[in-house]
């Protein structure tokens, strides 16, 4: 009898944020690869460039000229997919063919005047500033909407078209289908268990270490047990903490601290800036402000795509649309690979 | 008061098959796209390349020889996620950290001797061979396995390593995600109104016309009302079908009509080989075949991820991991473009 080895032998792992499944083959990464190639993320950013829209001074799409800003600069996005005056599709009331009012704004922040740097090579006061107008918007655009996505799509490869560090911020009048499932797998945790899933979760995993990448004493990064995508993590607060508006100002010294830790080891993984998809999970706004969420834990979630190099990326595609994620290395090899890297960022290394 | 234009007004529509629902932001396509640029692909493939694993006469990487096939060729994949002999991971009690065996096959199947072919250029014939070796297959893995994925990944756009026609054929002990949702809602839909959901679709579909591809008197192909990716289709048979190997020979010839005609649209939209990920949903296996499963109707989906042109995809980041999956054109424009369409492939006309 061959005892289980989770690197040799492929299993399945549980998700209890989305009560789903993922296929873990490590045994896979074995395979060479002869697939597409990506370009590799532009070197040389320019700090300023008078053709980015997203430059301090310059002019928008729309006409609208950007202030000389010194620090985050918000705005409305030229281009949303969520506008607050969209007429109500009516009500077919066929259950095959149902639509709904979908109503909202889009919002870009600016994390800095410069087009080169990111936010691990920002200083952490301006980082703590990016954290500030986060919580600025989520209280002041949940006060009405049930749903504040904070999102920052991070390289070319992530469908970014603007290499100046930005992020965006949707806000709707529907919780969207991810945050509703995560709201419905932590409820039934907390109503069965007495405790929040991530709580508990969080204080497990501090404990075993294997899957931690970066930790202090307010808050915890580890590559998820149930992790799909190769380097993707979980970042959140030990304490209980409902929304990002509800972190003190120490913590939210400790936020800035910890993901210029973890994406300054993003970066060093392959020496380039590493591309991802990053957003904020926390308790739902608007009507919901008035309910009891205690189940609830803030968190963000990191979604890298690279799975061997700089250049190949993990591709989801046929057996993970059609049936189930997989992945080629288990959470504890890529957290350990994580770990494992210093924490000085390589582009200032023996600066 | 502005009246409801689906293409200018953002809505939410509803997927009865996974329970989730998609935002419809068709105005957002006016916005200038000036981030990543695929690669297009390789126009001219060789017929046979003595060093691709997939052709005839060739070594595989496990150093077996494949015979000089003339039609479909069907082997074990040499770095393959599922193997039938994994050792179980024992059972952690802890709620957070659930691991279940994973155990199954995974097989390749090539299409056609020949590289420089794809399934709209093959005679219908060859693509008749193709869809009974799927229906064998399911029959024979389906004989044990709860479920018996097919899929195929097409073009390197969908980490597709081999220009080679050819699928995959992954089996397991377990139902995966996908598969298991839309179970659990083709079977409420059935309890609640009597019959199946796709029937009831495809009848509507019909009528309305306004999404429909290509259809014939067995096949339909639509643009699904609640369509996530830009030209995604579901190609499902008319009449009751609960798995690929119940279809009569005539209902296979049919499928190879309409898929060849689906697919020479796909291919003439931007005049490339369309890339596309695309799989087969239709009733459990192994244990239920002894079970009723009268709720499900056997059907195939198509996910291609182009959006603008040859070298432009929609990217699937932010907003749609964290949040919810957003669309940039509704469905209804989608299928009318593809509808309109020549059905003589570009490659051929005037042959
Ligand atoms: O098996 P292949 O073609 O080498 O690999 C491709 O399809 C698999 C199944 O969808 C994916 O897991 C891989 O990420 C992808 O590159
Ligand atoms: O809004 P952007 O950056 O132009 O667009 C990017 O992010 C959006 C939100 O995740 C996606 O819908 C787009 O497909 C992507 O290209």
């Amino acid at each position: 009898e061959v005892s289980f080895d989770p690197k040799e032998h492929q299993h399945l792992r549980y998700n209890p944020l989305r009560d789903t499944w993922v296929l873990v083959s490590a045994h896979r990464m074995k395979r060479p690869w002869a697939g597409q190639v990506e370009k590799p993320p532009e070197e040389h950013v320019p700090r300023h460039d008078p053709s980015n829209p997203l430059c301090p001074g310059n002019t928008r799409a729309n006409g609208e000229v950007n202030p000389d800003y010194d620090s985050t600069f918000l705005f409305e996005n030229d281009f949303p997919a969520l506008q607050p005056d969209a007429p109500d599709p009516g009500s077919d009331q066929h259950p095959l063919f149902q639509s709904k009012a979908a109503r909202g704004v889009c919002k870009v922040m600016c994390f800095h005047p410069w087009s080169d740097v990111t936010l691990p090579l920002m200083k952490k006061q301006e980082v703590v500033k990016v954290i500030d107008k986060w919580a600025e918007l989520v209280e002041e655009l949940g006060a009405t909407y049930p749903w504040v996505q904070i999102f920052e799509n991070k390289g070319a490869m992530m469908g970014c078209s603007n290499p100046h560090p930005h992020c965006q911020v949707w806000a709707s009048n529907f919780l969207p289908n991810e945050p509703a499932l995560s709201d419905r797998c932590q409820r039934a945790y907390y109503q069965k268990h007495g405790e929040q899933l991530l709580l508990q979760y969080a204080r497990q995993e501090a404990e075993k270490k294997e899957r931690v990448v970066v930790e202090s004493s307010d808050w915890l990064a580890v590559v998820p047990y149930w992790a799909t995508w190769p380097y993707q993590t979980l970042l959140l607060p030990r304490r209980h903490v409902l929304r990002i508006n509800d972190l003190t100002t120490e913590e939210r010294g400790g936020l800035a601290d910890i993901m210029k830790r973890l994406l300054t080891k993003y970066d060093n993984l392959f020496e380039i800036s590493f591309p991802y998809s990053m957003g904020w999970h926390g308790a739902p706004t608007g009507p919901s402000l008035k309910e009891d969420n205690s189940h609830w834990q803030l968190h963000a979630h990191y979604y890298p795509p690279l799975l061997r190099s700089a250049t190949v990326k993990k591709f989801m595609v046929g057996y993970e649309m059609l049936a189930q994620e997989q992945r080629d290395l288990t959470p504890e090899q890529a957290a350990e690979k994580l770990r494992n890297l210093p924490e000085e960022h390589f582009k200032t290394r023996g600066e």
